[in-house]
């Protein structure tokens, strides 16, 4: 008998990595926190609303165009506290170091760490540092998790989308997976692709400001936009439908899409996140966004149609309409 | 120009680690928190004392006499929040797993973070999934964070230690490091010797009901007894003594220490607190501890003799006296 393995498709944000949490880790680690599949908990401590989130950041390449593993785990992190309508506080990080790693680059990637952590304003607290025998690990690896504090009055989760909400996301896809790529495989596209890693944490104060009536917020990390929009429609039980001619794409990472043969609707950002409005706030709401520096390329995108299993429904350009599913399988090597 | 790199000892705990720290870390992610450089951060959010602290486990082999990947995992940062005084609330846990990795080993580990968490009563509420491909890690990395209240009138940190103090540890040293080797090595020793992995939070909760005026806890995990005894000694500036004669050893461990000639003094221990009790109340200390299933063979092993540099002196069986470093360098393959 053939004994069931680990897949590169299990971590890679689609639809065996959502079968594999809800099977071993959500039927073992009972707890109504875990049950909401969020990008993080929201813990309550003594009427305390915090959120709590981690994150372990594999990249290879370490440094590309645009950012590097150390921003990136700084970032990636913010970003998921940010998700869940929390202002970030305080970071862990921890370290699994292949012996043998240059001391330089790993103080390059901490002084990049110190200077995120000084953008998206907060704390790296505590840490720990392992050191693994050569050809245990492939160079570094990081986790951070963190702490922050969710905002008053805010309920955001991706289970709270509702039929008339409006889907939106505050600029163009895909440009981080194809740096990356184009780095590890040497590929040379015309125009520099830049990743988009970028802290949200500003941006999500700001929507805040103008209404905390937000339903869910998601960053399209692993998997994509569409992965992420399946997850909702599932959780939330309500059907989902975009318009591709909105969906924000740079020219040249649509370009290097087509050369590859890539869905850029399943390919990682990290610097994106989506939005569900109640319909009658999302023009206040979009106006707002566009100030931000990290949401000027906001654009509505979509909306939710009605109750359901949970679909997530594409109108193409050509005027056809289709279902667009969560990433199966691998559509391209692990980046992230 | 020979590049400085990383070596295995500066993930071993000992003298490497602490300036790896100190240079690196402290000096670049600057602020009040990390610079206890106690097992974890003390934050104060809106007047909620919380302990927070991370710790990635990379433990080879995964399975070892008396414990596995997942129950340490669980354990070593339950045992961080208690040895700042907190109640353990809630672990987040991120898996780096090698592609190919066995689903079934995977499951066996999960349940057995499970039942970890039910019996430190912990709830397990946020996590991540990293599959990287084959050869990229070893196996199964496992990092948790966690989270604790620090109890009301409880100060304890490694800074806190004061002349007159007495040093106590709740059991014998060393034999998780045996434990382990032994397995990875198929060492044969005539008695199966047992990692003391086990969770610590409720032996600190005994303690705190005899009296909250703890100065020191700490686990002597890697770099053993003798590196948490100069660490504790340099950041309270004492000098510390200690007896060889007092310091409980299973006659195992002591054995098998003298067929490998190592000094159990820098073992690894993974179900061991020392803590600094001022003398007046180590009596009652004493009497709870023992009461505990973790504390039977608690025992006072020295006391604080001045203040100083730091340095830690151990008073040997045969009447002398000598000087107690920190680890240097590696005195074994890597474990934990």
């Amino acid at each position: 008998m053939k004994e069931d393995r680990i897949l590169l498709s299990h971590g890679s944000g689609g639809k065996l990595s959502f079968n594999l949490i809800k099977k071993l880790f959500l039927s073992n680690f009972t707890n109504p926190y875990l049950k909401r599949l969020d990008d993080g908990a929201i813990l309550n401590i003594e009427g305390l609303k915090l959120a709590y989130t981690t994150d372990s950041y594999t990249v290879d390449p370490l440094f590309f165009k645009g950012g590097n593993i150390g921003e990136l785990a700084v970032y990636g992190t913010v970003n998921d506290l940010a998700m869940c309508g929390a202002t970030p506080l305080y970071l862990s990080c921890s370290f699994i170091i292949e012996e043998g790693f240059s001391l330089r680059l790993l103080e390059k990637i901490v002084l990049s760490m110190r200077e995120a952590s000084v953008v998206a304003r907060i704390d790296i607290v505590t840490g720990d540092t392992k050191v693994v025998n050569r050809g245990a690990a492939d160079k570094i690896f990081i986790n951070t998790s963190g702490v922050g504090m969710v905002n008053e009055g805010v309920n955001i989760s991706g289970s709270n989308a509702k039929v008339g909400d409006l889907v939106m996301i505050n600029g163009p896809i895909g440009s981080h997976e194809i740096a990356v790529l184009s780095e590890r495989e040497g590929l040379k596209f015309e125009t520099d692709i830049k990743s988009d890693t970028a802290p949200l944490s500003s941006l999500v104060a700001d929507m805040l400001k103008v209404n905390k009536d937000i339903h869910v917020l998601r960053d399209p990390t692993r998997g994509g936009l569409s992965t992420t929009l399946n997850e909702i429609a599932l959780t939330s039980k309500v059907d989902i439908e975009i318009n591709e001619d909105d969906i924000p794409i740079q020219e040249e990472v649509r370009a290097a899409c087509e050369i590859l043969g890539y869905d850029p609707l399943y390919l990682a950002n990290e610097g994106k996140l989506v939005a569900f409005i109640p319909w009658e706030i999302a023009p206040d709401m979009l106006k707002k966004m566009k100030e931000n520096e990290y949401g000027k390329k906001s654009k509505i995108i979509g909306r939710v149609v009605k109750k359901s299993e949970g679909k997530v429904y594409l109108n193409t350009t050509i005027g056809g309409k289709r279902i667009v599913d969560m990433l199966t399988g691998e559509q391209l090597p692990r980046i992230c």
